[in-house]
């Protein structure tokens, strides 16, 4: 079986992958349109893309491409913890603090911003469009004073040096994974720990009436909600979707009668999937 | 008085501004914390950040530095549209289909995906700081195959020439902007189109009942909401605080109820301010 993902390898996507699917031909894309839309052209037979980051939110190019432009199932989720390095090329290692510019993706960088602000208040941020990318730079460059915001991986990957373990802000940082392709996905070695469905609810005239009509659809069949986001539609300002995510554990008629409901007050209703949910321990 | 903004020169903050604050004294900032601490400091009166953009949703570092690390007021609002245009070097005009690399703000290139897909489905695309930066590194990399997505104003500042406009995917593009630091900012050369509040509510133990109920209290008082927003509180994965704009058409004095309804359901209320919406038309 062929698994895309977003790349490149080492990324936090690659980790998802391999231990989602140790033993399949995973194929790095280098976007997340691409990745979905590799499975779309069935390039390959699944994909898995991130969906939300405890500190960040929503990884809004996942939901909005989902949403707009796809009809592709979520067949399972992925729940890795996230621990972001300091590293610097092995040149620098004895002289870290002297460093003048950080390289890292956007949400790492801001994941890792009260570090930043301790111990490199005057640094340059240099953003990337991977964690594996600024790795990368920081090995080609070793002479520079620059250092790289990444994974342990990337790390190994590139022969550089962490001097500073698990710099991120909060120590319970988490990103959710989607596996799309198929209605169900097999998770043979992450077991399932509970079920979610995730749906994008648009109602037609707007606020406050509808979404407070909407979520009594759910409320008084005391369907719990794991998630609520608010998505603009593209629009005009003050246009929105509502993602919302639905703990399964009760019968699925209730939920389907929950969603009839939403339909028939003029509501449209669009399902990503009913998933288990897999956490990966210990990496 | 000083303003602050976020720089550089040319970027819409900048443009948004100098609209604003035609005669004022003008001070960039290199990012939306530094702004904002720079109001918190004294070294400015107001400061002048991004908050939402129609295509972009929610400016995540503005909604959570507000909420998590600052009681600073909000003043006013301004809107301004969005229109963003590919430029090259001069060197480069005739020949600017060539381009095998587009420089932008990852926000600029998010709003523009159509527009690249189509013409420029094989480039690859560099996220920079800021779409000036983009603008100021084509201006001086002339020989290079290399394009900006910036606004009119980069391409003026940096001498460099406009061969697409208005590539924005959507042409009712607008981002928001709070003027912070004072309960009310006099924006004389801007009417106010109307009256909001801005607020951000958390609740006790978390969703459905919780949110339904706080939703309540501005239903049955017939109070509109123009944005439900949830952002994660930064805690662990499912936790989450809801930024939600009331409009002020009624008497002040039903909102505050609504609140204080609210707050003893268990709910926590931070109000970020009560201001006038001034939108910028014809830039």
């Amino acid at each position: 079986m062929k698994i895309g993902y977003l790349g490149p390898e080492s990324s936090f996507t690659h980790t998802a992958a391999v231990n989602a699917f140790p033993s399949e031909y995973l194929v790095p894309y280098r976007s997340i349109p691409a990745c979905i839309k590799a499975v779309e052209f069935h390039e390959v037979d699944l994909a898995i893309v991130p969906i939300e980051n405890t500190l960040e939110g929503s990884v809004n190019t996942t939901v909005d491409y989902l949403f707009h432009q796809s009809t592709i199932p979520v067949g399972a989720e992925i729940v890795l913890p996230i621990y972001q390095q300091l590293m610097v090329s092995k040149e620098n290692k004895e002289r870290w603090e002297e460093v003048t510019k950080i390289l890292s993706h956007p949400q790492a960088l801001a994941q890792s911003q009260e570090f930043i602000r301790q111990y490199f208040p005057n640094a340059d941020l240099e953003q990337t469009p991977s964690t594996a990318y600024a790795a990368s730079f920081v090995s080609e460059h070793p002479q520079e004073k620059i250092a790289a915001i990444a994974p342990r991986a990337s790390a190994e990957k590139y022969d550089l040096e962490i001097v500073k373990e698990n710099i991120q802000d909060i120590a319970s940082n988490h990103t959710r994974f989607w596996i799309i392709g198929k209605d169900e996905a097999h998770l043979p070695y992450l077991p399932v720990e509970r079920e979610q469905m995730s749906i994008a609810i648009t109602m037609p005239s707007n606020m406050p009436g509808s979404l407070y009509k909407a979520l009594s659809a759910f409320s008084w069949r005391e369907i719990n909600l794991s998630k609520i986001e608010s998505r603009p539609l593209k629009t005009s300002l003050g246009e929105y979707f509502f993602l919302i995510d639905l703990v399964v554990d009760k019968p699925l008629e209730l939920i389907e009668f929950a969603l009839e409901e939403i339909r028939l007050l003029g509501g449209e209703v669009k399902i990503f999937g009913k998933y288990g949910i897999h956490t990966i321990y210990g990496v």
